[in-house]
């Protein structure tokens, strides 16, 4: 349900930045500021820099959401990790099993009539019965990547009816979309969506991942990790 | 003219190798490897971990392309160097003014028609006579990217014919557009495009400039450098 839009409150930002704070002490994290850092200040703290839309998903065995189950839907699965950290910015989390970055951007596939009608339906992440989640990190195939912004369109609204399909679970579903691609260095997956939903929404939530699993566009990913998780 | 394909041959990408070892060493840069650096290793070389897509433009006293002109058209200017080097990779200059970074990624824009016609007229970087050219950065302001795909599509093409007027001056003239805003850290531009061409085709540059400047498209942009290169 990658709808890419982007509509965090000023209170969902804030509790952002005190993740971030808390997972660099809890994580005893360090942060690498940016790739500008320069030599003078290795290891430096020089967040000012970074992609303001930049997230980090740590996983460990410390953080503010419990792995409830993890399992590779298709290619290979990421090593197993009791707790996961979602911090606002880029995290080097030394004692942490892995690290997974993706931006917020702007949307690629949605027209005008969805847009207003996902900004209308959908929620914020963090609504306070919104105790249960899941992280869906996904890998595009090059023949993915070598369609046309029109080839892809359709294969995703048109044929999969991606927006559609996800359009049903609002707002009870809320989720952010992050582009990992085109960050500076080489990320496992192409996509990280960060869901988060009340427990009695879960039934709901596997059904819409069952009816997009089943779509054409899935056929071009190859490689899908489902990590389910509670806080 | 930045038709967002990438045609680079192995023989661009070998010479991509040797001009980033030689800035390494010319330019005195240390690279920065990757967000991930650990804090054992401060400027280290994992290259490995770096987006394989990452392309650096470093401004200096040193470089292969001489700067024969340098000036703002919309917004602040860049501080004026007398070189630029391009690399391959990610870099930190020491001695460096500035460096802008981009990423080549997959198509936004163009139909299937006229990747087609693009694949078939267009050239290579690094041609031997093409011993002019330009780096053009420029940032598109907020309003451009609060649209959909399918409203900046018709402003792009339908209204703006960016892809026909660039079309008209292929294969004279090669370029390879590099996508900055989805990086890991914050760049000062959304998009850096690299042009080169022989001497006797610099009017007809200019020519497309001009008529590119003057589409609804280029009322978006609200800052635009443009950079004229000779080696």
């Amino acid at each position: 349900m990658a709808h890419e839009s982007e509509n965090n409150s000023t209170a969902s930002a804030n509790r952002d930045r005190r993740l971030f704070l808390s997972a660099a002490i809890a994580l005893g994290a360090a942060f690498s500021g940016s790739t500008s850092m320069s030599a003078a200040d290795p290891g430096g703290g020089d967040q000012e820099n970074l992609n303001p839309r930049l997230y980090s998903f740590v996983g460990s065995n410390k953080g503010s959401w419990k792995v409830t189950s993890q399992r590779a839907i298709v290619g290979d699965p990421l090593p197993d990790v009791p707790y996961v950290e979602v911090v606002h910015g880029d995290a080097i989390a030394a004692e942490s099993e892995w690290v997974l970055r993706g931006a917020t951007s702007n949307e690629r596939y949605v027209t005008r009539s969805e847009k207003n009608d996902l900004l209308q339906k959908q929620a914020a992440l963090g609504r306070k019965q919104s105790t249960h989640g899941a992280i869906l990190p996904i890998r595009k195939n090059a023949k993915w990547w070598a369609l046309t912004q029109e080839e892809r369109r359709a294969i995703f609204e048109e044929s999969s009816h991606h927006i559609a399909i996800g359009m049903k679970y609002l707002p009870a579903i809320a989720r952010r979309l992050h582009h990992c691609r085109d960050l500076s260095q080489t990320e496992p997956f192409d996509f990280i969506t960060l869901f988060d939903f009340a427990q009695a929404d879960s039934s709901a939530f596997d059904e819409m991942l069952v009816a997009l699993r089943a779509t054409e566009e899935w056929k071009y990913i190859d490689r899908e990790v489902d990590i389910r998780i509670e806080r």
